[in-house]
């Protein structure tokens, strides 16, 4: 896509507008959003009692059954699509109307896998209230606290899923209470579909999606997954990069060699695979291989976007323990935006107790490439494989043969998968990203703005997602980042789940 | 040492007169040192049937009374060198005269350990006598064989320390009895000393001759032990490389970090460990470090003697699976003139099953480095680490602290061993050197010339034993070079046995 005039004028616009709140949601207020919070809180820790993950298709089929009683009796209708005994749910709002845009909102039931063990609490299927002691621990307090008196927002559910992601699905639920105990509707034909698999990566969210093409059709897709910005203020996101894996094996001698007869003589693998990957980077983290980040296009909208986002660098830094960063972007923001070129693991013959006095017989590195909507996998791929075959290597599969040995100097293998995920990207001036930005300053003001993050450098399978409906999207996250998602004592602070409540109610009665 | 034009002379003079035999051995006809052999043989056996791994004393001690009878009965003065329960064992043959020479040949009594499972036969420590069989497979034939009727050079005898190193120690034992047999005298004064930790590198062999520097004074010494050129040509040897060791650890962020949110922020550990050791060599191989090479100084007449290696390298290439070799030297002999730097091992996070999509917290490089007599490990120790701070890294012991991490961008640590041995060389010219030319063609004849190997790649404990005494050296090895040496099925060809023992014939006969 390149940058030309009239899409540079069409940007500055956007941001202009996104400055303005042209129509108001109506903004649920927050005494009345807590109450409707411990209203729902039984039905929550009902739910997260149901383990999830997708690998027992029973387990997720309990949950459905659970979830499709839920949404009916708050008058959606429902709909179990099939999914080799993983079924997904679909949910819809009564009252569909012809002119009105349809928003079709991704959530997901399935959760990862859990270590019991490892979780400071009787199971991670039981779910538990804490509080942080004044020591800084979390302290399990009785859940009958959630359903009389006051509620403290720092207090915590712990339990798998909390968070990532039936926090949000019973979010959702308690926001439609809302409107539906207010006498209101929602100011949008409203749509749902639960993924089982997304902890898998969605690898038959496309399958199914393509299967209920009618059923799902809609104007926008609104995701609710991953965490809010690190300041757990209002967030949306625009994107996401994507990932693929690569293989580098480089050969040396046809088995290792006395290093002291061999060294000097024949060529080692591991220096040369060092050379290779060497070539590829500058000493400030930027690739140099010619193309590779030359699809990306920021303009000074897009980098203002990015400049907004309150990252705190400097605590950043101190928390990574490292006093500079790469050169790739100008802050974190703008690294995101770029595919990156990373050694996830390297290895040639031993290090530590095993190692010997040998010129190893090869040396590997395993990479993984974040790709971006502009440059995907297939595209990196070739630059880097393009690029070693550029630097004198004859690449083989598997392991060379005596021939392949006999003839060419420099041997190496480069296997390519891209199957990680691919990326997405949405216009940060798309209806839906204005849409729901409006509905998220009508409901918490614009002191501080939202936080906007044009691309999440983390792979989620957005692309997955929104690839057969082919509409703009927006990712509205919803948990406190420091939810520890996918590990031991997943949590969920109750702040969010009030603030959940409100940005759901907000977006549902939001005129698109 | 500088090329001086004094000592290029020299050289030249010394390179002339080597193809001239001025003195002449008493050549040991083939046949009578067949006999010899035959006579010896049982001996041998018996020899190696005590288990000489130096991890056991008594087993030592064991060998040292063995020996020390055997060079008894033949006349020789015996005394065991006390070290530490393993002692070493020195022999004098009588009729030492003060206007002779006196020469010191040193060998060494134990052993490799033995993984007897690996082993192709009963036991390492019961020998054995193998013929090659049509398949190619070596196959037992009686042992008997050895005492009666023809003897095949082609046969070997299968056992530990049939090679390395006791056969040599039988070889003089025949040589003396050869001479004795015919009435005969050695032409320079015979001292023996037989270690008893070669294999662990020799740690004790200089503090040993420290304490009887007396006793072991001597002109020159001839070390038998290794094998001859792989055309098993006679072979001299006047000098071998030495070996330090070195650890490289570069340093990333404080814990692995989560390569979609980090990549192209996080500098990679392992990118710049590529980089850095890239940095250290061109893409031929050769070190690019100031310095590195310079101290080797090679004129016409070195490289002569090197050309001279009948080195079949098209064949070696082949053997190692590799098209072309680096370009250190402009042959396999030349190389081994210089230093190496070898990256022996390399390692950052995982590869295979276990890797993630991560930046790794550090990656590490396990080096060796071959050193020669000019350029000696502390030497090139300390170039490197010059290099390395010269990229920018700020060098720590251990792991970096949080100040650490906040204040140096690059951060690694350097861990220089020099304990690997040092290099050892004699001049080609030197006297024993001579001798020994003359002792070996005044046996075999110059057609064709012997094997004069400047300075073998690997690292054997020459220095160790050269540097108390002081004196000039030369290596003769006696065995075949394809004997499996440290190996299961070490073995020893009887054709090398009846030519050692003509070779120490000639030596024990040659004029000095």
């Amino acid at each position: 896509m390149s940058p030309t005039p009239v899409r540079k004028l069409a940007l500055l616009i956007a941001t202009a507008c996104l400055s303005v709140n042209v129509v108001q949601a109506a903004s649920l207020a927050p005494d009345i959003a807590q109450k409707q919070a411990q209203a729902s809180y039984r039905e929550y820790l009902d739910l997260l009692s149901i383990p999830n993950d997708s690998i027992v298709p029973e387990d997720i089929r309990r949950n459905v059954t659970w979830l499709e009683e839920a949404f009916r009796k708050r008058g959606f209708a429902t709909q179990s699509l099939d999914n080799d005994g993983k079924p997904m749910l679909f949910a819809e709002y009564p009252g569909k109307q012809a002119g009105r845009k349809t928003v079709l909102f991704y959530m997901h039931l399935d959760g990862q896998p859990v270590i019991p063990a490892q979780w400071a609490q009787k199971s991670p299927w039981t779910p538990v209230l804490k509080q942080k002691a004044a020591n800084g621990n979390w302290e399990e307090i009785d859940s009958a606290k959630l359903f009389a008196g006051a509620v403290d927002p720092e207090w915590r559910v712990f339990g798998r899923s909390s968070s990532d992601d039936k926090g949000p699905i019973m979010m959702m639920l308690a926001a439609i209470d809302a409107l539906k105990a207010a006498g209101g509707a929602p100011a949008v034909n409203v749509k749902v579909i639960l993924d089982s698999e997304e902890e898998k990566g969605s690898p038959s969210i496309a399958k199914v999606m393509q299967a209920h093409r009618d059923l799902l059709a809609c104007d926008a897709i609104v995701i609710h997954d991953g965490p809010m910005h690190a300041t757990n203020r209002p967030t949306l996101v625009f994107g996401n990069r994507g990932a693929a894996k690569a293989k580098l094996v480089v050969f040396g001698p046809k088995s290792p060699l006395h290093s002291g007869h061999y060294g000097n003589y024949a060529p080692n693998p591991a220096q040369r695979l060092a050379t290779l990957l060497a070539s590829m980077k500058d000493d400030t983290g930027r690739v140099t291989i010619p193309g590779y980040y030359s699809k990306v296009r920021l303009g000074d909208a897009e980098r203002k976007i990015m400049a907004a986002v309150p990252d705190d660098e400097v605590a950043l830094k101190r928390r990574l323990g490292i006093a500079q960063t790469d050169k790739v972007g100008a802050n974190y923001q703008e690294a995101m935006q770029y595919p990156s070129l990373n050694v996830r693991g390297m290895g040639a013959a031993a290090i530590g107790d095993k190692v010997a006095n040998i010129v190893p017989d090869k040396a590997e590195a395993e990479l993984d490439l974040r790709t971006t909507p502009d440059s995907d996998a297939a595209y990196l791929g070739k630059l880097v494989e393009q690029h070693i075959v550029k630097q004198g290597y004859h690449l083989v599969q598997g392991t060379p043969t005596d021939e392949d040995r006999a003839r060419y100097d420099k041997l190496a293998s480069f296997t390519y998968q891209s199957e990680g995920g691919n990326a997405a990207g949405s216009p940060i001036d798309s209806p839906v990203a204005k849409w729901a930005y409006q509905a998220i300053t009508g409901t918490f003001g614009t002191n501080p703005e939202p936080v906007r993050i044009r691309m999440m450098g983390g792979t989620v399978p957005t692309a997955e997602i929104v690839e057969v409906l082919k509409v703009p999207f927006v990712i509205v996250p919803l948990v406190n980042a420091d939810n520890n998602q996918h590990a031991a004592n997943e949590n969920l602070r109750l702040g969010n789940y009030t603030n959940g409540i409100r940005t759901l109610h907000g977006l549902l009665t939001q005129p698109f």
